[in-house]
């Protein structure tokens, strides 16, 4: 009998009635014969309006209290989910993070799980229970409610599915999978059947936004089997980790997908108050650091928070730069010869990219936010589209 | 009964005395019931000899004759070493890249693998002999003998393992396995038992000699169970891609290892030069494109042939640094937040760094290549011997 866990996001539970089409969605696959934990986020703007509660209490609201009202969030998806299921007649439970042993460090807004101690979830499963799992929350070994921050629901499924050994974790989004690029602004994208961790690593730090760096160090660690498809489909979207064709050509170079990131602002400080990168708990899409010079690029939506911050701590930013974006080309052994960098030049020449440098598995385009959706088209016809394969030495 | 590949490198293989040693070795696991096949590179230094007779006859030979000379590198250690086998009075029997089935592409010097076929492999396996083959060679579907370039030796053991579905393929070198930090500059170098794959990529593309990137990413897209072991003790190596202990700190953050670089040229061209890159056949460390410009960065040993290759060219290097380095800390979640980085700011001051980046897995320090070794044992005393796991915020 395999364990399967299954994650739904914030869009797959957005109403009662995706709800209901879930509980039905799981009723046949338990029905095969499964054991099964299904792992949920807050309904799909729920977070946000309880934020929006707490801001108009408090305009720095502490972060315990924070914790302890967004929490509710995840409750009430999984006691609806529950409820759907016993409703078609099922054996169903839900647990809290805490009920659920995600046992974490005592950051509130941002904690970091440290161990499972998931023998609740165990045990009913052993009376062939659907077990429900509130995703994004834990609580601290001072038994403090805490929530995990960013990518804090895939990583909670991702964590039990680590601990319970499970035989597969899905991880239901509102896409096919992890696509060639965002399918939203290139005409011929695929949803890959399969990646390799690294070049998912590469993705999701790179602004993929089908699963959060976080959850994929985990899995990569942990060698869950992982899988991300459509809460809204049959596909059978991308699974991570499968072996790739031995048929093909064995040691073939190839750029496999392209990550973005559009309206990025970039603050430069001076290095020597970079002390306060210790504190310093935003998500941070890209760093700099030149000379004296530190660069930090992120997005828009953070800006108030981070000028708070350096306010607050009477740091002075010397330089702002608004509307750049990066271009990252995702493959396997592209800089084992500069033929691709040189491709590359040349495809991007007209959007006047900024800077261009690499990683082991990218080649990162710098370039003004502007330019980013017609780069990503033309590299992907390219590179992707295109399979221009042989374009190594 | 599993199939283990083993490979020995130029050192390992340096003397008659060694080759005799190492048959021992692979009688007492033979004997243990094992299908072995046995990988061998040129005995240290046959093939700088062999490269210097043919430039005593020409200054620039071409790159077919070259390969032909340069194979008889492999066809000496292989038969000896299976002459030493059959002194013992154990079946065996040499192959060429050629009769292995090894198939590449048909650029001389610089092949790569297209495909696998070693029914002549599988077959003497099958009689119970022990198998020797020549690494670092191929043959192109044109029949001609190819040679693998950098890295050869190891990506024709790891390609092979994939072939015949090793239970395991082990790469001998001189050293315990995968080092923490270099074991020459640093007091308490750790061999790791363990590393997964995207740190293994990270390592060997940022200066780590261990393994050749080039067969990382062969051993990572195919699976293959790897060990990095020594020749010359008895010690467990590292293996890729072992799950980590659950028990632990599940989320931890860490830097587990630091690779470097020392004696680095930088050459600055022209970016509308960069089409030569199409042409350019030389292991570059790292590139950097900034404006109009594109700085490389190679090692000292390539600078004649890069020069020669330019002046060919007739291309113009606008400006060379010499005496440069990189120190890379590699490790899990480093980027996810910035108190690394501070620290690693803090740590580096003095040794006044020119830039800091960073890669998903990865941050890297450009400086002068004087201060690396000292900066290496410095951060690897803070980072990896106190291990210093809560930095993160």
């Amino acid at each position: 009998m395999a364990i399967i866990i299954k994650k739904f996001g914030g869009t797959s539970v957005g109403s009662i009635e995706r709800i209901r089409s879930i509980a039905q969605k799981i009723s046949k696959e338990y029905q095969s014969g499964d054991q099964i934990v299904i792992v949920v986020s807050a309904m799909a703007k729920t977070t946000d309006e309880l934020f929006s509660l707490a801001f108009q209490i408090s305009d720095h609201p502490s972060r315990r209290e924070l914790d302890m009202l967004l929490t509710a969030g995840e409750r009430i998806t999984m006691s609806l989910l529950s409820l759907a299921l016993q409703e078609k007649g099922f054996a169903s439970i839900s647990f809290t993070g805490s009920q659920s042993g995600i046992i974490t460090d005592s950051k509130h807004g941002n904690a970091r799980i440290m161990k499972i101690n998931a023998f609740r979830i165990l045990e009913e499963l052993e009376k062939g229970k659907i077990v429900i799992v509130a995703g994004f929350q834990g609580v601290s070994t001072e038994k403090e409610i805490t929530t995990l921050g960013r990518g804090g629901s895939d990583t909670s499924a991702v964590a039990l599915a680590s601990y319970l050994s499970a035989d597969l974790c899905e991880i239901y989004t509102d896409v096919d999978g992890v696509f060639t690029a965002d399918p939203r602004i290139v005409q011929h994208p695929k949803a890959m059947p399969e990646i390799d961790y690294p070049q998912m690593l590469a993705l999701a730090y790179n602004g993929s936004k089908v699963l959060h760096p976080r959850a994929v160090e985990f899995a990569c660690i942990y060698d869950v089997p992982l899988v991300i498809r459509s809460s809204f489909s049959d596909k059978p979207g991308t699974t991570l980790k499968k072996l790739l064709d031995k048929e093909k050509n064995m040691e073939d170079r190839k750029i496999t997908a392209i990550a973005h990131k559009e309206r990025l602002i970039c603050y430069t400080l001076d290095k020597s108050d970079a002390g306060l990168f210790r504190e310093f708990g935003f998500e941070i899409f890209k760093y700099r650091i030149k000379d004296a010079l530190v660069s930090i690029f992120f997005e828009e939506k953070y800006e108030s928070e981070i000028r708070y911050f350096l306010q607050q701590h009477n740091y002075t930013v010397r330089e702002r730069k608004d509307a750049v974006g990066f271009v990252i080309l995702v493959g396997i052994g592209i800089n084992l010869d500069l033929s691709f960098l040189a491709k590359t030049i040349e495809l991007t020449e007209k959007y006047h990219p900024l800077e261009i440098s690499h990683s082991e598995r990218t080649i990162e385009i710098l370039l003004g936010s502007d330019a980013v959706v017609a780069c990503v088209q033309d590299l992907h016809q390219e590179f992707v589209e295109s399979n221009s394969k042989n374009l190594g030495v």
